[in-house]
């Protein structure tokens, strides 16, 4: 089995995502991952080194290393390892400070650190705000709120409001759809002066049985009839109320959150 | 000012991480930030390409691209905007094909998306998990952690460990030190059996202090004295139990995620 190498001066996270992103359009391979943050001396660099060819002398495959690594000195001490080496600072720093006119820094520590103490700050607020603002219990702060996520138990709200906060530091509570409130004509009470923020998520019956089964096996609350009702009744609510919605079966939690804010036209307040 | 561009054919996660990362290595600019996530006809890339030449001629600064669009003919479509245009997949398919010896499937929708239901499940049980075991109430399932965060409040458990768990799938509990636990001769009883599992967090108590007047301004709380205090005592404990900690002052989110993984030497069961 190849092993895949995340190599960085920082966390890592880069590297990570740029290397997932990479490796899902090729079919069929299986790989073993690992990652190795805060390379950032070149005695560290050399012990990355010396791993990354053990790695491939075990194995008899080379591997495969996705960088972030901004200091040259660091870079060409890693860059000897047995290995595929792509460095995501070497390819595009050339061209960014031709068009910007200035030499980059080339000093590790400015993504991912304490750059900015204001989006730090904005995206803790953003989190104890969807902690608060949960289930639809404790704080109904909905004026705050940039977006009211409403669905049924377990169609995904609670997991996408947490990664808007820290991913975006976007202020998103939610509200989930009792039994009471789907037979109900309108809305409750509660959202309607809200109507502009919400979004609802549904999700297919099967999945949202399996997802429940796992939580409460056996329970009225997983069974097939209950759970086909709440479906169909919170699609017929967001048809009713003029509410946008959002299937989230097949979608990744980063995926619902990004499709929310395009078709919400939501501003990211902070990127990671 | 200029407009930094993120484009992607799916959720723009990887081109908004790869941006970000490149461009705090300038000093001073000042950018504006656009994301255009699920560009993934020619019809919308079209679309694209005349918002952002519109604002080269508004602005008069020629904006940036960061894209990751992984079918060639999208692309092919962005690249003629009147923009610097960096594209991701563009830079690093090639090398990839060469060193795995396949052609890549150059199609959008992989990443990020439902390509790994198990992922999925894991980030989902791994966030419920971290919300059943915040803050030392309800469940104290120490068994199933993977780790425990102990601190005083405030000092960035809750957002660590729900990072952990959105980004990484790893299964995080905290609990936090009260002044009861501070006072004691060792850890709190609960924590006992979990040792080689906790880690601490301390945090500076002009910037603690600064957090909590946020929250409860002119309380106790957060009073300069009994910060000093919390934070004293709370090192104090990590000392004599010899608990590993990390301070969070200077920290972003995920740092101390990554520090304390690379510390503790747990795998990350998932990567975004």
């Amino acid at each position: 089995m190849r092993t895949v190498f995340f190599v960085s001066d920082q966390t890592g996270v880069t590297a990570e995502t740029m290397g997932h992103s990479l490796l899902t359009q090729f079919d069929g391979s299986q790989y073993r991952f690992v990652t190795m943050p805060f390379v950032a001396t070149p005695a560290k660099a050399l012990e990355v080194v010396a791993q990354i060819n053990a790695v491939a002398q075990d194995s008899g495959v080379r591997p495969i290393i996705f960088a972030t690594l901004v200091e040259d000195h660091i870079r060409a001490v890693v860059q000897r390892a047995n290995a595929l080496f792509l460095d995501f600072f070497a390819a595009f720093l050339g061209p960014l400070e031709a068009e910007l006119g200035m030499p980059s820094a080339h000093a590790s520590g400015r993504a991912h650190g304490m750059a900015d103490l204001t989006a730090y700050t904005t995206r803790i607020n953003a989190t104890n705000f969807a902690l608060a603002n949960d289930d639809g219990v404790g704080s109904r702060d909905y004026d705050t709120a940039d977006l009211v996520l409403i669905g049924v138990s377990r169609s995904g709200k609670t997991p996408t409001c947490l990664y808007l906060a820290l991913q975006y530091g976007v202020f998103a509570a939610n509200y989930p759809l009792t039994d009471e409130d789907l037979d109900g004509p309108d809305l409750p009470a509660v959202l309607v002066p809200y109507r502009a923020k919400l979004f609802g998520l549904t999700i297919s019956p099967e999945r949202l049985q399996q997802i429940r089964q796992e939580r409460r096996p056996n329970s009225r609350y997983s069974s097939a009839p209950q759970v086909q009702y709440e479906v169909r009744a919170a699609l017929s609510l967001f048809g009713r109320a003029g509410i946008p919605y959002l299937d989230t079966t097949e979608c990744s939690i980063e995926e619902i959150a990004s499709r929310i804010l395009d078709r919400q036209r939501i501003e990211r307040r902070v990127r990671i």
